[in-house]
């Protein structure tokens, strides 16, 4: 027993929208228990249509429908539906009637192609569209099959699925079951790394354990199926627990944390503040932190010294180590970052220079070399090294380093 | 003849990404004349992927693949293939070597899991991996039907889509009928505005005008379909010529131009340097500017005065005019911009100060109130006030505030 989302539109098919409709749909399946192992995106064409609608209806139960449903001779999911079926459309009352009132409310009269979005399956229940003028259909065509149509607008479907359609669903057994999740987040762990030290979770079958990785960082989602959100979160506890602990520093968070988020509590609950220097960045660093409400609380401000003489001048980097060493060298991290900590006297300070491409590498010091600086608050000053695949992107090498910088203060900050 | 697009994925069916890359692939067919009629999704199950594949060769002869590359067990796109065709893998040595070759750059040793992703049907093709450890495939495991794998990385897919699918597809003849566009961007006017001023050329067929909004900015899409890019590009010329005299100063520039490389274009010109100041921001104005690679020559860097201490100490504000405006005021915002012109010696200094919200925010100051400041090289300093709905999230506040800075810049450097 499953569902299955069919979304119709040309414009789909085009890449003009986003498929935020068929997101929103299948987190609602998910957080119902509704089994949902199918998407498909198909565009206004009936014969194509029909083609799906074979599919679906010999290999799902619930087929739930969005777009196609306005009153353009190109809207043609509902009669399509019907005619797959073999039934007639007819003219719904109460559905002209509204659509008669919504322009009322707005100081317009009906036009006649309004009336097309009234034409359904006889024996069709309306699903209410209570902003705009098109309804959706329940229906069940053949026992054992139910259909669902829905707007492609995404609040009008939004508000139909959940004042109508979860209901239904529950009236029909459905949602007792919920799945609920819980996703880990790593930092300074390979994908693979990682799945190596975990892998036996990944056989799980309830709660279940799988690994996703974008941006940077790693992310284990343990997603667990009971009768309530409390029993799921009883299923998920003892197994984070166990990742938690082989992740150990590496798991920095979890659900909506970040690394900025995380951070600024431990700032927070050590009554510390932070001031940042950046050179490849350019910003980045402070802008992540400050992408945290309420960072006024721990975060000072910081120095952009993209040009040497601002490291010179303004941070006090010592311009003859600058030219031994070169801007991108531990040593001027060091001076960048216990510089900023003067400047604006804050606890820590935190700096980053590096080489963020695409041009200005050279073979002892390529694309992707990145210098961390960190402050302590005792006067201790220390400097990391990392080194990025000189092919990756100038954007995402000057992500990363924001990411290691804020990761190697958070490690600090843990363990001191 | 068409291809079709299947995303592999269970994240996609739990809801928990947005399937970016079907939108991705669905412009790229458009852009190159490829007709494409289905996208299907599909979870990590072999079972089901090989029920999709049945569907898919049945009926188009290009399937385009995302997802499922990974090192991971859960990543069975290749060898789910490869069983449906009843093709064995073998070890690709060049994969293994690359794989190695990336996990050095970085410093880190490949693990076995990796091997994984060196197994491709023998008698693929490998669709190379510039930023990953995954390659995709290039395969015809029958005449008349190609298949393409792609990670299911954004980042990743992009640049092995651009850099070997399209000249693949084009050397097999597709492409040929090309659909070629220009987007105009314009920043400063809103789109029910600019759809007033040019709505006439949303009549046109060949070249069509669309209109598109976002992030803030309003885009102008001109599209023709030609038999070649010169062809298509001599019929948008002229339709671009006057939507340009139409926008004016709020066209800012076209297809990949941003506020930030316009600017230092302009700068580049001028031979004329940059600094800036940042309070609410906090860095994402220096961000925007050090995007653009080579923005050092004239980028010289800025100070996140985050904390109110730093703009008093470190840019010069006057602490009494802080007292009496506060720091959100126009006054405020001139003396951050004329200091940190001052200290870091630049042509130009610009600055922001305001309330990104979600708390802050009063009556007479509510949340997305913004002051620019902007000094300029003979020394007049000015500023400019923008409101935005205080309802509006905090990061778009940030964001567009930082555009707002770059677009007043980029007028006072068109006209003086």
């Amino acid at each position: 027993m499953s569902a299955e989302i069919i979304c119709v539109g040309t414009e789909l098919l085009l890449g003009d929208i986003l498929n935020s409709n068929a997101r929103y749909l299948a987190q609602q399946l998910a957080s119902l228990g509704i089994p949902h192992y199918y998407q498909t995106v198909v565009g206004d064409n009936p014969e194509r249509l029909k083609q799906v609608l074979k599919i679906a209806s010999d290999r799902s139960q619930i087929l739930i429908f969005t777009g196609g449903l306005g009153p353009t001779p190109d809207d043609l999911t509902t009669e399509t539906i019907a005619d797959f079926f073999g039934v007639p459309l007819i003219e719904k009352a109460e559905v002209i009637e509204d659509i008669a009132q919504k322009y009322a409310q707005r100081g317009r009269k009906m036009t006649p192609s309004n009336r097309k979005q009234a034409l359904l399956p006889k024996e069709a229940d309306i699903l209410p569209n209570p902003t705009g003028t098109a309804p959706g259909i329940i229906w069940q065509p053949r026992p054992g099959l139910t259909i669902l149509t829905f707007p492609g607008v995404p609040r009008e479907m939004y508000r139909m699925w959940q004042e109508t359609a979860v209901p239904y669903l529950k009236s029909q057994g459905w949602g007792q079951a919920t799945i609920y999740s819980r996703m880990l987040r790593f930092w300074g762990i390979p994908e693979s790394a990682l799945a190596e030290k975990v892998g036996s979770f990944f056989d799980l079958t309830n709660p279940t354990v799988a690994p996703y990785a974008g941006e940077g960082e790693v992310r284990l989602r343990i997603s667990a199926r009971a009768s309530s959100q409390e029993e799921a979160i009883a299923q998920i506890e003892p197994v984070e627990q166990q990742l938690r602990q082989i992740g150990g520093l590496d798991c920095y968070g979890a659900d909506n944390d970040n690394l900025s988020s995380v951070v600024g509590q431990l700032l927070l609950e050590a009554k510390q503040t932070l001031s940042v220097a950046e050179s490849c960045t350019g910003g980045g660093l402070g802008q992540m932190v400050t992408n945290i409400a309420g960072s006024s609380d721990y975060f000072l401000g910081g120095v952009i010294s993209y040009d040497n003489r601002v490291k010179t001048d303004v941070l006090g980097v010592n311009p003859a180590d600058l030219d031994q060493n070169g801007a991108v060298s531990d040593i001027v991290a060091q001076q960048m970052a216990a510089g900023v900590q003067k400047l604006l006297g804050s606890s820590w300070g935190l700096s980053i220079t590096g080489i963020a491409g695409p041009g200005g590498g050279t073979d002892t010091k390529p694309v992707g070399l990145i210098y961390i600086g960190l402050a302590h608050p005792d006067g201790t000053v220390e400097s990391f090294k990392f080194q990025m695949g000189s092919s990756q992107e100038r954007s995402l090498i000057r992500h990363f380093s924001a990411c290691h910088a804020l990761d190697r203060l958070r490690r600090k900050l843990l363990i001191g």
